[in-house]
């Protein structure tokens, strides 16, 4: 097998950006960088020290490996362009398919990182569980030797399991940052700063990292605290969308069945 | 003003040891932990190097300080027993009026730490915001003195502000590990471990740190991706409630209107 050592990277956001760093640090390298937007791709090329192009067609032909790391809705339009007769390619995506990769190439696969990535932090890649998926067991190999470059978890999962990872990453961050999102509205009608509940998320997050859910869990629901829900109910009345959610919620932590919504 | 020096915790649960833990390292003393529960009193009482007593009778009535740290529903019928004779006594419940109190002494008020405490961790009181309520501007002075000792985040907050706050705390904390355990349970019925998903959610804390809560939503329902909405709801067959919060939650994040659920 060999080694994957000339890398060629599609797309210019979070990902692909974070990708890009964590793999120039292996020792391997960037050789060019593609984006519709040639600011972008610009600006990600000069990170990675490496070519860029705003023109799929000009992508270079000899790399090792093409990482596809682009809005979940946009692989399919780009690899309808791509021919890249028989070199590796990758997608990124939690919830794609690995088989719209069949068009491009004989030798495809997936390199899912599963973390939420952003401009402003820094990740460290090697405690994110890549999650790898290869249309040969040879592709598999290679993609697993240079995941493994990258993270000390890697895990094969392939295209339908890899759905359900990426519908518990919604409840385990996209619904958690809505809740948070929730909480500043009702902090802001009241003239309380967001600042107030950053320690709190904080550690409810840091919690879980060694505790067990069940005793992470506090609050009225869990106690079962029937008068204080009463009460969070009545303050949330100019909020009926968020008394439905705490009810809801609370329905669901204490263990009652949430009858009065099914079939909704 | 006399500054506070000794004092008694009422109570010996999770803020009741890590708030008497951190009045320690200011150089105060705890002379005496109550609790019903002989073995948590002790328990407690060892840490904080004080006497206890299981006795409400039996507290000593010379102190500065009288913490009242119990479960929310439990204020109410510690302070029916007890008499203080004009001692400073508080409690640290975030639904609690401060009224309760009353009975107790003439003088009183409310420290409530904005936080989750547990058993098994540690924390570092000084960044954790202190909510501070009394019943005259003596006794708010004094509080503040001894809770800036504690915290470099004291905040004035009346009862009914509290309230607003520990209905905030609720959805920045309860619920999202109401979310988590959900996410867990989809992954444990795919023989996935809850362990992959603790780097995510350590990031999603930590972006909110910094970044606002905008930038930092992410997923399908930002996106407005309507394509993996419906896959994510189909893979929640086998769980009719998860479902149904999870649509309601991507309503909310994709800001529809949730008139379905309106007046359920």
């Amino acid at each position: 097998l060999n080694e994957i050592q000339n890398i060629v990277i599609i797309g210019a956001g979070n990902v692909a950006t974070h990708l890009g760093l964590a793999i120039l640090k292996t020792g391997r390298r960037i050789v060019q960088v593609y984006s519709r937007s040639e600011e972008n791709a610009r600006l990600l090329a000069g990170k990675l020290h490496s070519d860029f192009s705003v023109d799929l067609k000009a992508i270079y032909p000899e790399a090792d490996l093409y990482i596809v790391s682009v809005a979940d809705d946009a692989v399919g339009e780009i690899t309808k362009s791509l021919r890249l007769k028989g070199k590796l390619i990758v997608h990124t995506s939690g919830s794609v398919s690995m088989d719209v990769l069949r068009s491009c190439s004989e030798n495809y696969g997936v390199l899912y990182p599963l973390q939420t990535f952003s401009k402003t932090r820094e990740i460290d890649l090697s405690t994110v569980p890549l999650c790898i998926e290869a249309n040969s067991n040879d592709n598999l190999q290679l993609l697993e030797l240079f995941a493994k470059g990258l993270s000390q978890k890697v895990i094969e999962v392939d295209s339908e399991k890899r759905k359900i990872l990426h519908l518990a990453a919604v409840f385990a961050s996209n619904f958690p940052n809505f809740m948070f999102t929730i909480a500043e509205k009702i902090l802001a009608e009241n003239k309380f700063d967001f600042e107030l509940l950053r320690p709190l998320i904080l550690e409810s997050a840091m919690k879980v990292q060694t505790m067990n859910l069940e005793e992470a869990q506090t609050g009225p629901a869990q106690r079962g605290d029937e008068a204080i829900i009463m009460k969070h109910v009545k303050l949330l009345k100019n909020y009926p969308e968020f008394r439905v959610i705490y009810k809801m919620l609370s329905d669901g932590i204490s263990g009652k069945r949430i009858k009065r919504f099914r079939g909704n």
